[in-house]
């Protein structure tokens, strides 16, 4: 009877040990000096500093149906950073510097190079996020997903001293809320995205929309923007003048704002103060979406909210254009509950 | 023109609610003291307790295609510990206790009923292991997963005094290797696991088979035993006499056991020395693997590897026989390198 081995139920372990040597020069260089050890350990060792009163804050998060983006246009080298933006952007907003990152990815059949490209958008987007990479799993999962195709799932932890965590009790009426730019479409609303720009225009991927100046895959790809570098200097420099930060992830202002108040409070946003991307405007057009939905699906051009002490607008408004980020003043908190839009922008 | 909406796209929020519904319970009976907040926060919050110089440990990982047996039966409240032993299993072998945990759950279809089986499982796997389930992710990603199908992966993050790692550098010749029992195949090999029963033999997953008093579904689903509850116990009492501990996953004895080893040791393992479950021997026959294939693609039978010193071996025995712990002495600790294997069972 014939034999059977692992490999010929097509796990490569060969292929996996060339994607570790390919990708571990990149892994190495997101190293910061507590990581202890090296690839191939069990765990990922990362030796904490002193803190009075260390709260450890993490996260997960995938990149969704993004991913069928980067299949489509058959380029992996930005999707890695998307699995990082999404989380390190979650823990972001109560205050915390990330510290360390593992990815599990899984993968149909393991294409070494494939891996390496994934695995390089994750490592840049660590070492831009000041996290060290210690850790992660790359499954090949044979008959699950198909040839070519992919999940990715990250994790992120980061610290902050228990007195300088951000909660949503420093929120008081008559803060004002300014906005960070998104780079595009982040990571979600995607499953959306795909059906009014696949299903309904019939595009293509590499189609050139003239009104972007880019092709339609380009524009869709771009990867999630990194808030780390911007905010956590902020937070820093402005401690407790900082109230609180939103992360426009899923469920965009509707859902996420509110995570960031306490009961009884409420936002007013004009949607006249930032200029909306072009593609959030083109994808409302062709879907006909409301604006309802496209400010409860997208981050429509605002990725990340901060909540800020009126006193204290100025100064960070100085801080923000010395530092050569744009920002956008887009709103108030006020009495009440839930976030009202108004202004013409995204308007039905 | 007809308004598109996120939900007309596939995703469902509302389903996503009455998940979160139904799984916040479960998830809070897991939380430890040191847990702040609740579920909904961006991140998962953990106040770490006092240590001289912790060392945090993580680890990621999925359960591969055991999945497609958890599909086959239509059974999903196991999966989820598997999901939390692969993690724990890993973090523990460095002498770690798990403090936290989160999953990535990527579904085809999200149907509240399944996702709750599915969580119910994580949970009660981070209460016998200690660990909060302090996070997670649910992504319905249409068109990406079959109904009925999805992903899962872990993330557990421990915590160990710097002066209590357990590194390699403790262990020695003469060492003796002390086994402990698996609870049968874990979550490693089924790629090869499938194609023997399914594609080789034509099983169905409710085919009983006489040899394992059961279905071959039941046995291949059985979940990943969880370690710390035996193993933590054993560190904290024997501490430096315990000089290493192996996860025999991926990569069988071969490839795991010499990530335990300083360069220039290696050991020798005798077969004969426990008793092989019977799947391992039905797996062997059918597919007619080789020995070393087995060894390095199983368990076959032990889960979990102690390095321990020689002079304490009888008093940890007596410990792990007073607390009803069954255990092998397998193996020794000798000069050279690599895991060799000698004895009758699981010859070719």
């Amino acid at each position: 009877m014939e034999q059977m081995t692992y490999k010929d139920s097509g796990v490569d372990i060969d292929a996996g040990n060339e994607s570790v040597r390919l990708i571990k020069n990149f892994v190495r260089s997101t190293y910061r000096p507590e990581v202890l050890g090296d690839l191939g350990g069990f765990g990922g060792l990362f030796a904490l500093k002193n803190y009075d009163e260390p709260i450890l804050i993490s996260g997960t998060d995938g990149v969704g149906t993004k991913l069928k983006i980067a299949f489509l246009l058959n380029k992996h080298d930005t999707i890695g950073q998307d699995a990082v933006a999404m989380c390190v952007n979650d823990i972001l907003v109560q205050g915390a510097e990330p510290l360390f990152f593992l990815d599990y990815l899984a993968v149909g059949k393991l294409v070494p190079e494939q891996v390496a490209d994934i695995v390089r958008g994750v490592a840049n987007a660590c070492k831009e996020s000041g996290c060290a990479l210690i850790g992660g799993e790359t499954a090949e999962m044979s008959g699950f997903y198909s040839e070519g195709e992919y999940d990715i799932a990250g994790f992120a932890v980061g610290v902050v001293e228990k007195k300088s965590l951000i909660t949503s009790a420093r929120v008081k009426v008559g803060d004002v809320v300014i906005g960070l730019p998104s780079s595009g479409l982040h990571s979600n609303g995607f499953s959306l995205v795909r059906k009014i720009v696949f299903d309904r225009m019939k595009f293509k991927g590499d189609e050139k929309i003239s009104e972007l100046g880019k092709t339609i895959g380009e524009e869709l790809l771009t990867p999630t923007r990194l808030y780390p570098a911007t905010c956590l200097p902020l937070i820093r420099k402005f401690g407790e003048k900082i109230h609180g930060l939103v992360h426009i992830t899923g469920g965009g202002f509707y859902e996420n704002i509110p995570r960031a108040l306490p009961d009884g409070l409420g936002v007013t946003i004009d949607a006249d103060k930032w200029t909306v991307p072009k593609i959030f405007g083109l994808l409302q057009e062709w879907g006909n979406v409301p604006r309802r939905e496209m400010l409860r699906t997208f981050n429509c051009g605002i990725g990340m909210i901060l909540i800020v002490d009126e006193n204290s607008v100025d100064e960070l408004g100085k801080h923000l254009t010395d530092s050569g980020e744009e920002f956008y003043t887009i709103g108030r908190v006020v009495e009440g509950n839930g976030v009202e839009v108004i202004g013409g922008n995204l308007k039905d």
